[in-house]
């Protein structure tokens, strides 16, 4: 998907969200879980119907897939397979934070922008530019790069400043844009704290930010608004199991729906107040 | 496997060779590469009965596997259990370099070491403590974590020095002891510049190194045994290319093993004029 359509479905949806497509089996209806694969592709098509209408993206972890081998694979080819044919307006990110040597990271390519079909991959970046720019070169495909991190081990190696004061993390925006532009190159930004979402926005005027951390992980949407947006927008909010796991009974679609709608309610009515839409 | 039993094959066989189960398509014989995962696995069968002998591990890269889908993780599952079920003295390694917050790299070290049933999980340390730490709680297992790659991409991130000068590879290897020992940890360390090899060394004493970058890209097997061995061997060396399709005709597999052999022949030599076997 192109810049600018992502761009016009915020608009006209008055949504940034994204939903994250990770499913615990532990936190399904039993009758569910107990289906294996074909349960959790049960799952995320029933999610995917009651959310799509409040969200403009969705994003499958890959570990709730391979976890279940081969089959897990079919469930996320077929969840990836069913929101293009349904809701073909959605961007799909597939969270596999990727990164290896080049011929290695263009068979990652392959495998996921041509065969899953999805628009976006995140990336590791640890291994330097020919582990990122074989993500680059699809028309519409984006690399969604890892900057800064919402865990707790972000702090480990991303801010390690090096011999001019500079944090790691900020080397790994800085340099990457020398390989990617907006248009073909996210970054990962985490919404645990606010202002560093400020200090990558400046290194990155344009690029869009993928935020994980809203929700569960404790992030405020207010203040990743307030650091993180640009006049296109700019970013997309994740929400994972704030969302698809908001009831672990039979009403668990209806209430990712809910809950969906909430944050959508909350997006527009940010945009409104920033005269967007 | 447990570090004393992966000390003792490889003083028993004279060979610290890693195989990488890379197989690319292109390099097959046809008529094989015509027949998609299964092929695969046929290939692979073939080639490691013909390498067994002389290697003490397999290092399948998920990306070949992936590309495929469902099925090409079919053919890597099938690929892991053969090695286990023939040849249970073999150490696997799924070279997957994941790298995720806390919840999802649980996923991910459960989907390698019970499903797949590997003994390794090469791992990327940009995110830190949260996406290591889940793949050392397994009895007998390792994670792998990348060190010094032996890409020309590894210049752009892992050779940037903090404000004491100390290299970002280094802070790696620094930091990573403090969550793993030299019985669940081994740092990747590629080949192509020896010194750098000794540099993580010392730094490490005692830590396997998984070495690769020695054949296809260039490092010297001689080098990298003077920098990086310690008293207990210390160093798997990988090559994949070099090894798996050295022919791309019928006697792959032959030639397969003729270049093992080769490897092997060199390791031994290398260990006998130490002393070790």
């Amino acid at each position: 998907m192109k810049r600018t359509d992502l761009v016009n479905n915020i608009l006209s949806k008055g949504s940034f969200l994204c939903v994250g497509l990770d499913p615990d089996p532990a936190k399904m209806p039993a009758a569910l879980a107990a289906k294996g694969a074909d349960g959790i592709i049960e799952f995320n098509k029933a999610v995917i119907d009651a959310t799509a209408a409040y969200a403009v993206a969705y994003k499958p972890n890959l570990a709730f897939y391979e976890t279940l081998g081969a089959d897990g694979m079919r469930a996320f080819e077929e969840t990836c397979a069913y929101i293009r044919s349904n809701y073909p307006d959605q961007f799909i990110i597939a969270d596999a934070k990727r990164g290896d040597i080049g011929n290695t990271a263009r068979m990652y390519a392959k495998a996921f922008f041509e065969n899953a079909g999805v628009d976006a991959v995140t990336v590791a970046p640890y291994m330097g530019e020919d582990s990122v720019t074989p993500f680059l070169g699809f028309d519409g495909k984006w690399a969604v790069v890892l900057a800064l991190t919402s865990n707790k081990g972000s702090e480990d190696f991303q801010m390690i400043r090096d011999d001019r004061g500079t944090r790691f993390f900020e080397r790994v925006v800085l340099q990457a844009q020398k390989w990617g532009t907006p248009v073909n190159m996210m970054f990962v930004v985490g919404a645990t704290r606010g202002e560093l979402i400020g200090d990558v926005r400046r290194l990155a005027p344009r690029n869009f930010f993928l935020v994980p951390g809203v929700g569960a992980q404790g992030g405020s949407l207010e203040e990743v608004c307030r650091y993180g947006m640009n006049d296109e927008v700019g970013i997309l909010v994740n929400s994972s199991r704030g969302i698809i796991h908001a009831s672990n009974g039979d009403d668990y679609a209806e209430m990712a729906g809910n809950k969906a709608r909430e944050l959508r309610d909350q997006m527009a009515a940010i945009l409104r107040e920033r005269s967007m839409i």
